[in-house]
């Protein structure tokens, strides 16, 4: 039996991850969970999983009342309070399903400890890969990626010897806004830039698919788990999302993972420690027509700069990437509330990592006053484009 | 070194086989060949490979003249002396790129004496696959396909775990006249049939292609070579092949391997005994513009009615695959030579089959007796249904 702590349990992936735990009764419990304002979500998750021994939630004031409505659980709140939750359930694996930066630290804080991670959150690896991968050496533990893309090459580059793999290829759908030209992306609204085409997603990944600041993301990600340089990772466009990701082998064969958009798949792998299962509440057989017409283009990195600012931070990581990624945090929710434009967003970030502090090899702490300069700096950029 | 005998080097997949031991002369070395009425060719190819001892030429008539011009090596003569071929190179491995039924022989003759076999000859595997395991098992070696769909196969395979895989997906290209209905076909030319759209190939299985009995073959191959039933063998069109195959795993994903139409790289695959390399005269990276739009679609067994009949062979097996191949040789050599409607050669092979005396476990022997009993019958077929 393999004890789950989901942190994020009401998002897009953390209901979907409880959808895989409910159909596997006798090989996976969830013990523990984090939610954040939605804690109204509370009852209907712990009647469906008795195991449950403690939750954290996101708000310190909403402590008491949720106390009080059930007395034999234990509650902890903010962001320290996650980590305290993990401390206390004893779990085989945390999934971890939080967005952005917050995502780091239970992250690290599960692997030094010899805990297990799944995960969902791209920002942890985006901006502290080093010390991620310290936190797993030194608690021997394992780190399952969640993403599509990512599950995808796992599947495929793990059976492959690795002197025969030459390349990887992310494959990205493009977004909602990939029709549009650079200069036609002025007015675009809040609804137009969420219409993901092939995904359904929450609001920030899905805004970080159409500057494709995901995409870049997912490269930095990509380098990190499967040690790989960003040289040797290209981006190919593929608007139907049916093949998730390709290797390029030194026969010049590419290997490509195809199947349906569902993220049940790649969160069934990661909690299944790399095991292919079949889930009983897909009805599914691949048949050519469900699959369709596969295309694939390049991808102008002028038309989508994010790539390039991804590779920047990349290629000198310390505390880079971190400023990426906190200017983004900024302008993409400044974009969701009505106060940016859409195409000011990857200016913001690029003019953000400019004005960073950079430091080589930063601590956590160190990262998080990056992250915060970073915020600081997004967010007066933002009033200031806007005037 | 792996010292190679290579029986039918004159015809496509001959040259191409030559082609790889040329670029890896420390690797591979040719120590004897067959060729079958070109044997105005033997001059060149032993200029380059002074490894060769012996050769098997067809005709008992050309000997003396070869041997007169080439007095230090060994000739034989005949479907008997490729056998002596084989017995009197000392090779460890022997690529069979003969056309046909007479492939069988020597391929079972190899595997017994303990030499491992790449086979692009499908029909020895269609029609002898039992006795092609048994010699196999006898002989302790291995048998490589060379087939693009084979190998394609044989790469996904290998890495999964057997439990894991649900079906195979055989890619068709639907060959020269799949845009052509089935009552279209009456009047179609040699010449038409002949223009496969996506691979350049020998005449015989060109004309199969067109017909899928290729198809067919393969899909009772694909079963002999992974231990897979014929249910669990579907046939998908992909008119550009760039996908060489799929497996359908039981997570719901689909595994493709995707690449250049061209056989060099299969080849290579079985050369080296399963292991990918980086062929030097292939200057080819894989790029999205060169591998475009993928479509797949269904597949029609009325349209295709070669399918039916392979899977009926597969289905009964014994002498039955021998019935169905040497009835599809005549009417393919039949068609090529005027004497034969296109639209006919599928119906000449099911009566053949129909009419044909079934045995359940054939020796060789008898399948050499089904063999030519399925080609006089279907001679004579021929010969009624043109008058």
């Amino acid at each position: 039996m393999k004890r789950v702590c989901l942190l994020g349990a009401s998002g897009s992936i953390g209901r979907q991850t409880l959808d895989i735990i409910d159909a596997f009764p006798d090989q996976l419990t969830l013990v523990g969970f984090s939610v954040g304002e939605k804690i109204h979500l509370i009852e209907g998750i712990i009647t469906k999983h008795p195991g449950v021994k403690a939750i954290a939630i996101k708000e310190e004031a909403a402590l008491k009342s949720v106390r009080n409505k059930f007395p034999t659980l234990i509650f902890f709140a903010g962001d320290e309070g996650i980590l305290e939750l993990i401390n206390i359930v004893k779990c085989d694996l945390v999934v971890n399903a939080l967005v952005g930066f917050v995502g780091l630290e239970p992250t690290l804080h599960a692997l030094e400890n010899g805990v297990d991670v799944a995960l969902a959150n791209k920002e942890a690896l985006v901006v502290g890969g080093p010390l991620v991968k310290a936190a797993m050496k030194k608690g021997h533990s394992e780190l399952f990626p969640i993403d599509s893309e990512h599950v995808a090459l796992d599947k495929l580059i793990r059976h492959e010897s690795r002197k025969d793999i030459d390349k990887i290829i992310l494959t990205a759908s493009g977004g909602a806004l990939s029709h549009l030209e650079r200069h036609e992306l002025k007015h675009v609204t809040i609804e137009q830039a969420l219409s993901h085409p092939t995904w359904s997603m929450g609001p920030k990944i899905t805004i970080d698919s159409a500057t494709m600041f995901n995409k870049g993301f997912e490269i930095i990600e990509a380098s990190y788990l499967f040690n790989i340089p960003s040289e040797r990772i290209e981006v190919w466009m593929h608007p139907t999302s049916k093949i998730h990701s390709m290797i390029q082998l030194v026969d010049g064969t590419l290997l490509a993972d195809i199947g349906l958009n569902n993220m049940h798949i790649p969160i069934s792998y990661a909690l299944f420690g790399r095991h292919r299962v079949k889930l009983p509440f897909l009805k599914y057989e691949p048949n050519p027509e469900t699959i369709g017409i596969m295309s694939l283009k390049h991808v102008s990195e002028t038309r989508f700069p994010a790539l390039k600012l991804a590779r920047w931070a990349l290629s000198k990581q310390g505390t880079l990437p971190a400023a990426m990624n906190g200017a983004n945090e900024v302008a993409v929710a400044a974009f969701l509330k009505g106060e940016l434009r859409f195409d000011m967003i990857e200016g913001i970030v690029e003019a953000a990592m400019e004005a960073h502090h950079y430091l080589k090899n930063p601590t956590l702490n160190q990262l998080k006053e990056a992250d915060a300069a970073a915020r600081l700096c997004a967010l007066r950029l933002v009033q200031e484009w806007m005037l």
